[in-house]
């Protein structure tokens, strides 16, 4: 099938609800910093009543690398779900906004879309608490084979370990794209997804995980070790490329024997960290789809990264492509 | 009655839908640059189809206006009519989490919560295209006396005089703040606003109006005139407060003989003009009701117009109040 797609990437659909916080709001409510927790619709609704006023917009890790993807000028498409509300709605007109292809059914009579309420400190950090919604309806039927099988890199997001149907969406489109020939993607998604996972996620990567992104927890996490260097020696085996985040140290890029260092790019100012690692991967998948040197695409995500910070919210706030070029890249 | 509110406020209830947009894109879709346009839902589902990547944000411009009391530290409440749906949610959420009170029942059955569509061009310049919604449901019930009777300002928007029902829940809140002897004050809102129902604006303004908000194009609207010292000259004598904001000009106070020149306060980069006048109303409005000087006031109002212009979204990013004190106010 001929190369329609850069990038088609899987994960759970959420809206973002972005509020600021300060570090007693965490600690009042056993917010662990920096984390992604799962929780109910019930708890949903008491954290939102105590959170401040907030913004909503479209996020969700793997559409927010989607987005990316496109504002460099990629050609993207996502697969989640969304519930066939005005959230839904919103998350769905984000994306085609931004020139991917959207296409999954939202779904009706079920739960809402899914939400992330995300506290940020006044250091830029992001705390995230998760509602999935109607994001754990997401079937293996919705994944389109067609389009799995015309995109040069299916993406996939560790999140999706979380929500058993979505697991087997998740193993369909891996086996689409090993069975035609595409590179497939993983991002370990969170230290504690990693926790919850161990075991099936190292399966995983072993047999059918081309490229892996994780920040530095997430590898340590996965290797039970507090030690980088020997996260990273012992990844190095395991997939083709591993690209692995480490704020503001930068990036390691693990290829067999190549490694290389990225630096981060200068931030003016950190106003909120989500949607980082979601657009580091962007720049690298967009860089790699496009047949550039692994150093290259390095710079793409850390590029992409330092833009998402400077701002509220988790997708690029200018074009990607407009800031490589004047980047020389 | 006692004083338990700053200023309760009643207006078209809105959750904004905010993107970048470049003049081409105005243009294209007959947008009259800077202005507020009315519009149905038809017409809406497909300009949201054709704008850019959005972000999500409570407003309504009485709305923005109770939200910067509140950051001021005011009492303030809010009248106006949302949909049993998420954005109506959200829209309850935010004003509540300012610490104003809003206890309006939400709409089931009906439109869904109105929204305003905003397209923010490079210079910051915002235009508008408003989908009416629930606002239009707002009825004279929804005006509770009690919280009119206990408020020292009450601050109604112009745009009420478009939905007809609303206009009579404007009347019923005048009449009843002047009845208890509170202050009524008024927002032109838009100079299409003023042109649509300018024989009304007059005779309620002449009749009802203690204290009159307005920008130059309005004002100069209002009197058939393009000579902005004119108008001035015309509104003087026809409310005992007129507060005139002439963008990078500052404002002009008028009250009786009493005329007050306030500069604008500078402003590093004009990122979103969104919500300037609503949150210049504010200010001005937290500064009368705890009895400060009129020239005060208008610099309350700069303050808190300079604040909402510097980032995108029509309500505070930072607490008013703090912002005073640090400027010595």
């Amino acid at each position: 099938m001929t190369i329609a797609y850069d990038v088609t990437a899987i994960g759970n659909a959420m809206v973002d609800v972005i509020a600021t916080a300060d570090e007693e709001f965490l600690a009042s409510h056993d917010m662990a910093k920096g984390a992604m927790t799962l929780i109910d619709e019930a708890r949903a609704r008491a954290l939102y009543a105590s959170m401040g006023p907030g913004v909503e917009a479209s996020g969700g890790s793997a559409g927010n690398t989607v987005a990316g993807v496109a504002s460099f000028g990629g050609r993207s498409a996502y697969i989640g779900k969304v519930a066939a509300d005005q959230l839904g709605e919103v998350f769905a007109h984000d994306l085609r906004a931004m020139g991917a292809t959207f296409s999954v059914n939202p779904l009706s009579g079920g739960p809402a879309t899914g939400r992330c309420l995300i506290n940020v400190t006044p250091d830029g950090e992001r705390t995230m608490n998760t509602y999935l919604g109607a994001a754990i309806e997401l079937t293996a039927d919705d994944v389109d084979p067609a389009l799995i099988e015309s995109s040069r890199i299916v993406y996939l997001e560790g999140y999706l370990f979380d929500p058993p149907e979505a697991r087997r969406a998740f193993a369909k489109a891996a086996g689409l794209a090993r069975g035609s020939g595409r590179l497939v993607a993983l991002t370990l998604s969170d230290a504690f997804v990693v926790e919850r996972h161990r075991e099936a996620l190292v399966g995983f990567i072993d047999t059918q995980v081309d490229v892996l992104f994780a920040n530095e927890s997430e590898i340590c996490s996965l290797f039970e070790t507090g030690d980088f260097a020997q996260a990273a020696r012992a990844v190095a085996g395991r997939c083709g490329i591993a690209a692995i985040t480490r704020g503001e140290l930068g990036s390691v890029i693990l290829a067999g024997e190549e490694r290389h260092v990225i630096a981060a790019y200068p931030v003016e100012k950190v106003v909120d960290t989500t949607g980082a690692g979601d657009q580091y991967a962007a720049g690298f998948m967009f860089g790699l789809a496009r047949e550039r040197s692994l150093s290259e695409c390095g710079k793409l995500g850390s590029l992409a990264a330092a833009e998402v910070i400077g701002h509220y919210g988790p997708r690029p706030g200018v074009s990607l492509s407009d800031l490589a070029a004047a980047n020389g890249l």
